[in-house]
């Protein structure tokens, strides 16, 4: 694809102040755009289908690889070409790589089209902390959870810190967002068993039977899970805690938790 | 413990640019002493008996709980009231809870009174993020591994975010800095097999037999194992991997491996 590039060399330019301003909530609130940063989080969000590209800001002397401008051609966006010192300003990152993209807000929202096959489900319900939030999609990517609901979480899903965290899974799995009490009915109505993590469960994780059509429901990290949530799981399971401290960090607790579905699951495939 | 408790109202004040400075490496190493922030990292650092205090700062308009009095009373140390708007400046979090102590740097050093059990152990070479080896520590803690190597590490373990993120289990777990060189030979000695983590290994982890002696070594975020930690180890393993991506993020990595090889080892003991 053949394009025209924009060189700008003031960091006052309209564009750079808005495609900046998009780090904020507020202003992505007003756009409805959002703010990519980094070669693996762009061609991830491209390869997800899901992302419709506005522009592209480069820099190739902050390129990390040798596949940037391959990624680059290949994005129908318009690309901006800025010198280091602008993009470092721009930049979210300590060492960035040289590729900030901006697009407009996919739709996360469930609706009545969201199907579910018998994959193993993850629900994190309440979530505050973009990089936990991130983390666990990575890991869940890893462990082949293709689809993870995040309900009432409070946090935006578009924060760059989810998306850098992620490392754009963000795109390329299937992620909601919906209400808890939207959620739970769904799950029931498609066979689900769910499975409240919460400290107080005296079942243990390992001892539970975790395949099959499983939901592995968290909690947030301040509040854990809500009465709604606690009230209509089918069984309470916690990890086995060996020191003083009762709990583990959110994303570690999903991730072991999903790695031990994985397991299970892997004997019976066998 | 009855004490003179010293008031002071001015940021401008020597002790407290002292303390406030202990946040940075370099005072660090000038003064021999370190900062620790919060309740539950102050506390764990006085029930390991590791740490000898000398400053502690409180506010008690910044208290969470109910218990910080009697914590402050019961450690030896020279205390200081200041108000909430000095101590939010010269605090490291955006919640502070009123405690922030200093002390002595404690030695973790490797020494021929290091002694073996046969407790499973986990070795960390080279690593670069403290909020990651904070939260390995902090799972190490709950999976029940009471020893920790941390081998050549490109940070200092007195940075703040490891405190932090460890909950304050730096402490109370038998953390040891050495050099991966000094190391390998002490686990061999001691009956220990060497599970190198790395994703190029074929075997996964659940298929290897984690009981017994075992000493899982991680390397580097960046780098991974150096060459000499591959060569001597008896044993590679990775993680599956179901999506795109080839690696997890090293804390969570270190995490899922401890509890499966807590869950192996439940096994046997059940």
């Amino acid at each position: 694809m053949k394009k025209n590039i924009l060189e700008i060399s003031s960091f006052s330019n309209e564009k750079l102040k808005y495609i900046s301003g998009l780090k904020e909530k507020k202003n992505r609130e007003k756009s409805g755009t959002f703010f990519i940063e980094g070669f693996r989080e762009i061609q991830r969000a491209q390869i997800s289908g899901k992302v419709k590209f506005e522009y592209i800001l480069t820099c190739p002397d902050c390129y990390l690889g040798e596949n940037e401008e391959d990624l680059v051609s290949s994005i129908d966006a318009k690309t901006i070409l800025v010198p280091k010192q602008i993009f470092e300003k721009i930049s979210y990152r300590d060492r960035p790589d040289g590729l900030i993209a901006t697009a407009e807000l996919p739709d996360f929202s469930l609706s009545s089209k969201t199907k579910l096959s018998d994959d193993p489900i993850l629900v994190i319900e309440g979530v505050e902390k973009p990089g936990n939030l991130g983390t666990i999609l990575r890991t869940a990517e890893g462990a082949g959870f293709h689809k993870v609901f995040v309900a009432d979480p409070r946090l935006d899903l578009f924060n760059p810190n989810v998306i850098r965290s992620s490392t754009g899974t963000l795109f390329t799995l299937d992620v909601f967002q919906s209400d808890i009490k939207e959620l739970y009915p769904i799950l029931k109505n498609a066979g689900y068993k769910t499975f409240a993590v919460t400290p107080e469960a005296k079942s243990l994780h390992w001892d539970a039977d975790l395949k099959g059509k499983v939901a592995l429901v968290f909690g947030s990290e301040q509040y854990g899970l809500s009465e709604y949530a606690r009230s209509q799981s089918d069984q309470y399971i916690s990890l086995p805690m060996k020191g003083v401290a009762d709990s583990l960090n959110l994303a570690m607790s999903a991730g072991i938790l999903m790695y031990e579905v994985l397991r299970q699951k892997s004997q019976i495939d066998n």
